[in-house]
């Protein structure tokens, strides 16, 4: 699929049906979330992929923003202790955390040009996702991935037009070749 | 080009051509970004494209993740406001930095689509480019993103292998399909 056709055509997907996702996919999927960039090429994302059934269905319990229950998990983690020790505060607090969302819109674009559906979490409760995955303490939870066969497919929510978004050197200095 | 093509070649980019780059592949870039996934579609990503020489100089003395000087700028900053204001206190400090990390992620790859380099680049004086931007005090600058025609070939990272941070249903429980 065409980079741009996958920019442009995925859509947030929060129904999902029954059918299975082959792990051949689920793979090709990690795997390009481990070619994002990443701040001093740490890597201090972890994955956990969920495919059972009753573990998802306690991920849910404690997750408001999950609708349905998606057949595939991917709880993107981040492990603050490797982060600290090679890249600081910095590192810890703010570059794992963008290494982990950069991965994920990677596995989200690939998920799309595969056939499936994805819609990214954050309001989960951490603590609950933690004892459930057995998530130790210098470990994050930062997003979880839904995935799966979409079940609905949704209009594009309207976006911001890039006029009111863009400015041209200096902030609020408009930018005329950026049409309304 | 092709998707998996895109995510697998992108390479940080740190040596840039003095050649310019014409507007509308910096529309194109900008555009790809605003389409990434936002929290409660809040959208609090501002981007300021710096193009500016001397500008480009000033922030340069202020960054020391930036190499040499790229012929462009794209300053991915969050209103910090708006993101507070419609999402609360997980849409100001953690929603509206994954938003500005999805959205360069999708630029890094559409700049690559379009025979482009990028680096994101977060080691520079926040004060200091705020400074120079005349970003008020509600707006954070996130990311930058240096943009320009590639003076160099970077053979890839080296990447941590699957088998090491991919684990099924639980965390440490390693999944027997990723191989080695």
């Amino acid at each position: 699929m065409d980079l741009f056709e996958a920019i442009y055509g995925r859509r947030s997907i929060r129904l999902f049906k029954g059918d299975e996702v082959n792990d051949e996919k689920i793979i090709k999927i990690l795997d390009a979330g481990r070619w994002a960039p990443s701040g001093g090429n740490i890597q201090p994302w972890r994955y956990i992929v969920v495919k059972d059934k009753n573990i998802i269905k306690l991920i849910k319990m404690f997750s408001p923003g999950m609708f349905s229950e998606p057949p595939v998990l991917i709880v993107i983690c981040s492990d603050k202790k490797e982060a600290f020790e090679r890249g600081g505060v910095l590192g810890r607090d703010y570059l794992s955390i963008v290494d982990c969302a950069m991965a994920a819109q990677n596995m989200m674009l690939a998920a799309y040009a595969l056939g499936l559906g994805t819609c990214v979490i954050k309001s989960f409760n951490s603590k609950a996702i933690r004892e459930i995955l057995e998530i130790p303490n210098h470990v994050e939870p930062e997003l979880i991935i839904a995935l799966g066969y979409p079940a609905e497919k949704p209009t594009p929510p309207p976006r911001k037009p890039l006029s009111d978004i863009t400015f041209l050197n200096r902030y609020q200095k408009r930018w005329e070749k950026v049409a309304k």
